[in-house]
């Protein structure tokens, strides 16, 4: 069964190394790994004449369809939250219908992480904490903003997460693996 | 017709008030605004056990399911990016097929945004520039990541940006009335 690999994991310096890493760890639990890499089979003739970018959003929209299920890799990418590309898809998948699992190399809760980044200027109200800009920081006691966890959870799926040393940040896959074992056990289960 | 306002709107000071004069635009080019934070008419009655985020999220999700089409703050929040809950949207509305517009107060590319933020932390390399941890920064010349301008593209919508002065950058509404209009318009000639 094909499972789409969302991730920030195609910044890279070795995408394609990583994306075999994956795709190995998910042969092992009997599942196929899709990157945001992979060719489309069918990718239609006339998506040639489009600017590189549009050709890339189309064909990760095109895999995700194809995939009975989507793992993301959800640790924070430049903020508090995961990458803006990977949440896309999450969401792109929630609508879907089909089952989103999550995995995050960072243990902290998304208000904590945010109260790092913000390092300092935020400040308690009657609401809640507020930023500089006066914006409220939401602070459920989730992984990151509610629409992630609540679509991740709504759709049967779960979150996994590691505490590598920083070193291990982007490369330790014990969460995914996790992540991957969880999903395995879910669709075997579904039949 | 309904249209969905996703955004960091809900989080700023008076998030009532900013939905209603969101909606006070919409209203002016003859299209319903549907909020984040509106009632959900039919609520199931089993989600009253659920934590109030999980709320939340399904009926975010429900109200975007009830919408022709999305309309995203997509002004930079807490990072290079658009929100995260805003950009699941976005991803969650494209699923669906239906239009995506977005609108924001920040010109920059999201380049040369994600340049400022890492604040000198990056290095040319030959495959582009790349972060302190080695992850490469997306360069396509586009609003934000390539999924979300891909998408916006892709579903018939646009992106209307504005230039404010930095008191502005929440409160100045001129790029999301551009926005509401070319909506407005697009959706009357679809009839």
């Amino acid at each position: 069964m094909r499972v789409y690999l969302a991730g920030p994991d195609v910044f890279m310096p070795d995408p394609l190394d990583r994306a075999a890493a994956l795709k190995a760890v998910c042969r092992r639990h009997g599942l196929t790994g899709v990157s945001p890499l992979d060719a489309l089979a069918d990718e239609p003739s006339d998506w040639a004449a489009l600017a590189e970018a549009r050709r890339i959003a189309l064909r990760n929209e095109a895999h995700i369809r194809s995939c009975v299920a989507l793992i993301a890799n959800l640790t924070p990418f430049r903020g508090p939250s995961a990458d803006a590309g990977t949440v896309f898809e999450v969401g792109f998948m929630r609508a879907l219908g089909r089952p989103v699992f999550g995995w995050s190399n960072d243990p902290r809760l998304f208000a904590d992480r945010t109260q790092a980044f913000l390092n300092g200027f935020a400040r308690c109200t009657e609401a809640g904490w507020r930023d500089g800009e006066d914006m409220l920081l939401e602070d459920f006691a989730l992984r990151d903003n509610l629409m992630i966890d609540g679509a991740v959870l709504a759709s049967g799926g779960a979150l996994f997460v590691a505490d590598p040393p920083a070193q291990g940040r982007w490369s330790d896959l014990s969460a995914f693996e996790a992540c991957v074992a969880a999903l395995a056990t879910a669709l075997g289960q579904r039949g």
